[in-house]
C-alpha cells in the first residue's frame, strides 16, 4: 500500500538526520525538525534523558550534545519504515561509536561504543518529511531468543 | 486547532493503556493496539529492550511481562498530547512502582520504583484511537536546570 517513493523519501530524511549529527551540522539538523506551530509539538528523548518538548528545547539539547561530541558515527541496522498517510514511523538500531573532546587540546578522547534503539516519527510537509519526534534509548537487556528478523 | 474531543479521546486511550497494564488485563491491552495490516507495523520498546515489531511480537512481550509482574502501578506526570489529523503523539513520565512475584507462594516480592519516559503514538480508527507505537526508556540522567514546564 505504501508507495516506494514515500519509503525512499522517509529513509532519506532519516539518513539525513544521522548524517547531520555525524557532521556536527546544526543548520541541517534544525531544518529537519518541524517548524512554526507544528514545532511546538515536537518531542525528543536522548538515551537516558527525560522528554524534551518544543523546537527550542530540542534544538538547544542538540547544540549542547554537538558541543560535547568530538566524534560520532552511527551504523544503522534494523531500519524499518511504516508510512500512514502523512505520517511515517522509522525504527532502527543505532550502533554508535563516539568520542568526547580530550582534555588535551587537539586530541580525541577515548572512543565509546553504545547500543541504542530509536523511534523516529516524521510528518510530510511541503518541504519534505520533517521530524515530529525522536525517542532513543539504551539497549540494556540481552535478547533471549535468536529471532527470524524477516 | 486540535479539538478538545480529540484530546480527551486520546488521553482516554492513553489512560486505558496504563490501566490495562495495572490490571493485568491482556484482552483490553490487545484491543488497544492496531490490528490487521496495520498491526504489522506496530512497534514497541520496553525500557532497556530492543525494538519489537508487529502485533504478534509486541503482544507476546506483554504476556511475558504480565506473567512476571505481580503488582504494577503507573503514576503518570507531564502528559503532553499532540494531535495531527488521524495521528496523535502522547509523551509522559511513568513513575512506576512494581513488584515481581515473591519466591514464596502468595507473597509479593519487594517493590521497586522506576522512572521511565514514554512516547505513545496513536492512530485514529473507526473503533477509536489505537496504539501504533510505544517507546519507553529509563531516565538515567539528572536534569541540570529547573525548567518552567508551562
Amino acid at each position: 500500500m505504501t508507495s516506494r517513493v514515500d519509503l525512499e523519501a522517509v529513509e532519506q530524511a532519516n539518513t539525513a538526520f544521522y548524517e547531520a549529527m555525524e557532521g556536527g551540522d546544526f543548520e541541517t539538523l534544525s531544518d529537519l525538525w518541524l517548524t512554526g506551530d507544528e514545532g511546538d509539538g515536537v518531542t525528543c528523548v536522548h538515551p537516558g534523558w527525560p522528554v524534551l518538548t518544543g523546537r527550542g528545547e530540542v534544538l538547544r539539547s542538540y547544540a549542547l550534545i554537538m558541543a560535547n561530541t568530538e566524534y560520532i558515527q552511527f551504523f544503522l541496522t534494523d531500519v524499518k519504515i511504516s508510512v500512514n498517510g502523512d505520517t511515517a514511523l522509522v525504527t532502527c538500531t543505532e550502533n554508535i561509536l563516539s568520542g568526547a573532546p580530550s582534555e588535551e587540546a587537539g586530541e580525541l578522547g577515548p572512543l565509546v561504543g553504545q547500543l541504542v534503539v530509536a523511534s523516529n516519527l516524521f510528518r510530510r510537509t511541503p518541504d519534505g518529511w520533517r521530524l515530529w519526534s525522536h525517542h532513543a534509548s539504551p539497549v540494556l537487556a540481552e535478547r533471549d531468543e535468536d529471532e527470524d528478523e524477516d
